[in-house]
């Protein structure tokens, strides 16, 4: 490969052909350094897109990735290391509820978490509405305080993976996102960048995810499994529902009050049911004891509130205000305008348009419609309506906390616009789609 | 439109979906003015050439090429104005005998042409040998002299679809060359650009040309026929055998020299065959003889020397030096080396990797490899062996001008090997597989 033109990789792949690794591997690389263009890199990955990846390609991608920067050695810890990654939904607050409860139960959990981008919302986002969160942590800072207080979230630190994130920079500006494979080798090389003894993947599927059809799930939740095998990598990945907002609250600060409220046993509901579910499927595969066991540890570590310590010690430990535990109400910044959504008719919730719920929230200002915005913590979306709710004309179904009324009113006409009413009662989805292990899993 | 967002365009395009006619103008029009980047608009190029493109949006690029740079005004010529051209091949001639030959049969003929890219040649290229030819005229000499000589062949000007020259630049970096809609838009907008009362296409298909399968020569031709049609505009397609060299020469003094041969009468051969065929499909589409009457026409004006007249008042209307007509040896450019290309073994020739010859004359420096390089005009082939041919071991098949030993070798290395000898007697390939007429054609 001495004169080696990308021009010949590209027409491979534009012809449905297998690409050897070592030329993927030489493409993403030279895109990284700077010397393959924005343009030929743009048309590979269309052509990755449309014809789809050989297993040997999107794991060749992964490598390049991964290559492309440092790593994260989280090897010698005391405790075996878990790891969690959602694919993103609308109040989808499960990380802050899931990382200190595991570490609750005896794991390690180091989480970098990404920003939220479009309807979704990001868990450093959320935590950064604690006054003094910070998330920008240096790798040594992340080993550490996982090593001293059992779990840390921290952002995606700009040495691991630079290549992914250049890379997902031009997926975004030529509309090549929603490619399986190449949402698998983003995922999975942020996560074997870092060790870990498991890798938990929660895998979004419904009107609210990116993978809106359950089969698509399916498949990348399968893709990202074959990444870890690659990679001898324990993992699991759950196929969770997303028709509509797990939790009530959209919004940063008002989903962390709502995560307070579920880690401190004053809250049920489906955020709980999920981080608890997935907490324990961690617990019984890290540390060996039954599903059911393991449920019930799960459980107990919130009502005897020691999950919500370890949430104390990890605000406290990345400079948040931890008073926060106590009163969220007022540490955490609130919007000035409280505005009722209140329903026009009556009628059963057949179905929420979730992403447009997540819109109307950006359209608040809780989130971001491109990379980079400012976002306003305090703004947000309580929508307390969930499928199969039977409600009257004029009935208060949520609220909207907003900076100013006319953002108010497009927020609330959003809301009830993305919700259909039928005559006929519906059964609520199912929560968990389905369970997959990779083959590296032993049980 | 007032949001348009072109990653809804490409997104549109790599769902197969029809793009509208103005947001492929939009995309276009920015591309143009730099305010839509390289990288989306590569992977619309990707989307289009994967998922090929409806007629619509075939008509729309054309237009938006067109749109962004002048046209040339060829109208009120007192007589029918042709236009002519190939899609490209190795020894393709065709265009230096047609153009003068047409002249004198009581056409006029302005074409603008292109310079050889990769293994095919330029007709440009070839002009530029003789020693003063000009081929960067102004849009004005090339009508002065379309009225006054009746024939002109002039270098693409850049004002004239500009948007196809960065865009044909953004495919070539990107290897969304091969695409039937994409080079049907390229090639038909240049034509469209400039008025003419019919235009001469003509398709090349074989191991030389860029449509290697006939199929998809056909489907090139109507693709192409179709533009002309939907502008009103006649047009003929002739789908033309590019499985060997057209003429024996390769290389830029060396066609010159093979053509005027040909204009002269002194040769026959295929190159002769075709250029007469077009040059009389032409002169019965735009003057209404038949083509019987119009053949014999042309076979007399090449017997006549008339052809050849015309030929010698472009070369001195464009500053070129006309004795090049009588004398080609003494006034075209000479390699200092010439070897014999000599068969190693008997045999008939089966098959030739036509393109492969063209890159040997690559190798020579006749050629150029990638854009903008330089090319020698002295170097090139000769190949008289031609398809069903019988030839011995010893026979002088040919012979390479070179600049130096070391390409000389390596050139006939090249040759040999792009010749499949076989044992059994072969025909000869059809030199035109088909002729296909747009509908505006009245006959």
């Amino acid at each position: 490969m001495t004169t080696w033109d990308a021009r010949e990789t590209i027409a491979a792949k534009r012809e449905g052909q297998e690409v050897p690794p070592d030329e993927i591997e030489r493409l993403v690389q030279g895109y990284a350094l700077g010397e393959v263009a924005d343009a030929p890199m743009a048309a590979f990955l269309m052509a990755c897109l449309i014809r789809g990846m050989f297993p040997s390609e999107t794991r060749a991608m992964t490598r390049a990735f991964i290559a492309s920067g440092q790593t994260l050695d989280l090897g010698g810890l005391d405790r075996p290391v878990v790891d969690k990654h959602s694919t993103g939904g609308v109040s989808d607050g499960v990380s802050l509820v899931f990382v200190p409860l595991v570490a609750s139960l005896g794991l390690a959990c180091a989480k970098l978490s990404g920003r939220g981008l479009g309807h979704t919302g990001g868990t450093i986002d959320k935590l950064e509405s604690i006054p003094g969160f910070r998330t920008d942590l240096s790798p040594d800072e992340v080993r550490s305080q996982a090593t001293d207080v059992g779990c840390v979230i921290g952002a995606q630190t700009p040495g691991l993976v630079p290549a992914d994130g250049a890379v997902y920079a031009l997926r975004d500006a030529t509309a090549t996102v929603p490619s399986i494979p190449l949402i698998a080798a983003s995922v999975m090389s942020k996560k074997l960048a870092v060790t870990s003894d498991l890798t938990v993947l929660d895998v979004k599927t419904g009107s609210g995810a990116f993978m809106v059809d359950t089969e698509s799930a399916w498949r990348l939740a399968e893709t990202c499994l074959e990444l870890a095998d690659a990679w001898g990598r324990q993992a699991i990945a759950a196929i969770t529902d997303m028709s509509q907002p797990l939790g009530d609250g959209i919004g940063n600060a008002i989903e962390v009050a709502e995560a307070i409220e579920v880690l401190a046993g004053s809250r049920r509901g489906r955020l709980w049911e999920l981080a608890t579910w997935l907490a324990a499927h961690a617990v019984a595969a890290a540390l060996g004891p039954s599903l059911d066991d393991a449920l019930a540890r799960a459980r107990a570590a919130i009502e005897d509130g020691s999950a919500l310590e370890r949430f104390r010690w990890m605000v406290e430990a990345q400079g948040g205000d931890a008073r926060v535990v106590e009163d969220p109400a007022r540490v955490l910044p609130a919007a000035p305008i409280r505005k009722g959504i209140v329903a026009d008719r009556a009628g059963v919730v057949t179905s929420i348009e979730t992403a447009a719920v997540g819109g109307a929230a950006v359209v608040l200002g809780a989130g971001r419609a491109r990379k980079g915005e400012h976002i306003d913590p305090a703004v947000g979306i309580v929508l307390r309506a969930k499928i199969g709710d039977a409600i009257q004309a004029g009935d208060e179904i949520g609220e909207v906390c907003a900076r100013d009324d006319s953002t108010a009113d497009e927020a609330i006409r959003r809301v009830l616009a993305a919700i259909t009413l039928g005559d006929e009662p519906v059964d609520a989805p199912p929560l968990v789609h389905a369970l997959l292990e990779g083959s590296r899993m032993e049980r």
